[in-house]
């Protein structure tokens, strides 16, 4: 693993020079000014903001701050709700299982709700696997499986992206969290942000033709599932996307993704219904040494031999802490130029303080 | 959904007229003689046949009959263990939750019994988590959480392979059953039989090099993580081959897959120490109305348009039932002929009556 100093060199060596680093409790606080102006009460703005800082602090940059004016716009339409009477409310239980109705407050909201029940099951019976309705979305789900994580639990869970994270030895861990397209769909809005052509391999256009345009990708909205076209296994994919449906909506009775709304563009009132499925798991009640074995595995695999042309084997979640340990080194988030003016943008819509003074 | 004649009609269109339709019953009767002569208790030789048969029948030939010389290699070198007074044990237990020690016996009946196991505590607590050690190969998952599924239940599993089985309305359901490589290792194998080269974007050879050349996949035995390459998200694949790994074998204590004895090629003594992750989890604890609503969304993916070239739109567990139907209408499973004079070169190596008299 690279040093911090490593790290901040390789920022100034990858990355572009005019990138904006911006303190964490900056972007904080700007989430907070952005989610309270539409409504949001203290403690869920709280929660949102907390993971909109994780997601871009990790690198997950799509499900940050880039979907801010999203979030913004649910509550501002009534579509998503925040009041301070209103709270997930648990609809049905075993020692082991629970169903939750998130009565359509913020995801993040729901979420932390939901883990933290089904942390406490996990407690009593070894395992708890909550299962959620009435909620919203709830950007990156890694957050949410590292929150069970932090107390030596192992979680699985999902909405369309899986997150799994485990716990090995002296803080490092496994932590997998992925959208079960080739890519996520904040994906692509980056890539447009920045004007920027896709890959091939990522979408489809409306037609159902392969394209790399940014725009007729944008209007499709039509990824290609993980592994591709049919030759490469692409029916896997669409396999794991429906497996994924299972346990979040047809388990919970929430809505179905074919049959609900498209985010941020359907915009007619009522909540989205959506769901998520939360499992905690203690690895106590199984074999002892846990957290040994998976230090084993995970450092096996960090020392193997790297491809032809690769400098080093990676395991999930370390790209992502790599990109922590480069914030801290740099004292902040970089963010690049399109996305501060962006933020500027928003701040001024709403006669908010901006993210940052622009110097020009 | 083809009718039995339009099945039995296609069968003549697209597969080889020599194709040899063998019974399913002189099936298992084979796989009974070829597991009793080299030492299988009648009970653990009819959980394996049982599996071969069903493998075969539901079209993954990659995992049938192509696999019984390496059963039978296992039990005659005394690395797999069938004793009448050897039963799968389990070490631990919650009222959710359980570890099992396989004991070394064969995979089937190792995940037989752990997977009751995790259906009679999904029906106590909602859920069932088992985790095994001490076992081997098991065949196709799917094989198992169909089990859980025909008690209405729904199922997930692993060992390298993931399957996930939920019951629908009418007979109707959700069966996934795929490894998380390209393509499994079993379809490289039936690829080598046939004599045939690899489609691109399957393997690698022993370099890390891509590669359609099959003895250099044969030697390499290195295929790529679904998703394939990095730009296509092959990491994700990879991801979740370990997040399999950590349910399956961390969790359990059994040997982790880049540490195990390589199947059929290392044949020193001693137990393979695989293992398995089964769960069982009872729907009627979370909202009701689940097989209507996941009914409601497979008839929904089948009746989208087909993309440009294709016939159908299909789900998980469709193509599985059509090979079903096809084989129900043919009187048996079609074999190549390269599969008949295997099995026969088998029997006569082993003194036993050969699978079907050969004309020639």
């Amino acid at each position: 693993m690279a040093t911090c100093e490593e790290l901040a060199k390789q920022k100034t060596d990858d990355d572009d020079d005019s990138d904006v680093i911006v303190p964490r409790e900056d972007v904080h606080a700007f989430c907070m000014r952005c989610l309270q102006k539409v409504g949001a009460v203290t403690e869920h703005a709280e929660a949102m903001a907390e993971l909109i800082v994780a997601a871009d602090y990790r690198g997950f940059y799509s499900h940050g701050l880039n979907r801010l004016d999203f979030y913004m716009e649910d509550l501002r339409s009534g579509q998503v709700i925040s009041k301070p009477e209103v709270n997930p409310a648990i609809v049905k239980e075993t020692v082991a299982t629970a169903l939750v109705d998130g009565n359509n407050l913020m995801g993040p909201v729901v979420g932390t709700f939901a883990m933290d029940l089904a942390i406490r099951k996990a407690k009593q019976a070894g395992i708890g696997w909550v299962s959620v309705k009435g909620s919203n979305h709830f950007g990156i789900a890694g957050w949410y499986s590292m929150r069970a994580m932090e107390q030596e639990l192992i979680t699985a869970l999902g909405t369309n992206p899986i997150s799994v994270a485990a716990p090995a030895d002296d803080g490092d861990s496994f932590v997998l969290d992925m959208a079960t397209t080739v890519v996520a769909l904040g994906k692509v809005e980056i890539k447009h942000t920045l004007q920027q052509p896709l890959p091939s391999g990522w979408s489809l256009d409306k037609d159902g033709r392969p394209t790399t345009d940014i725009e007729k990708a944008m209007t499709s909205v039509a990824l290609y599932p993980l592994g591709g076209a049919e030759e490469t296994s692409g029916y896997k994919g669409y396999g794991l996307a429906m497996m994924v449906e299972v346990f979040c909506s047809i388990l919970s009775g929430a809505t179905a993704t074919p049959f609900g709304r498209m985010w941020g563009r359907d915009t007619e009132p009522g909540g989205a219904n959506l769901g998520h499925c939360f499992v905690a798991l203690d690895p106590q009640v199984f074999a002892p040494g846990f957290t040994d074995r998976l230090s084993e595995l995970l450092n096996h695999c960090r020392n193997l031999p790297p491809a032809e042309g690769e400098s080093e084997v990676l395991v999930p979640g370390d790209p992502e802490r790599q990109h922590v340990k480069k914030c801290d080194a740099l004292g902040g988030i970089p963010y690049e130029q399109n996305q501060i003016q962006w933020a500027h943008n928003l701040a001024e819509k709403n006669g908010l303080a901006p993210l940052v003074r622009l110097s020009g």
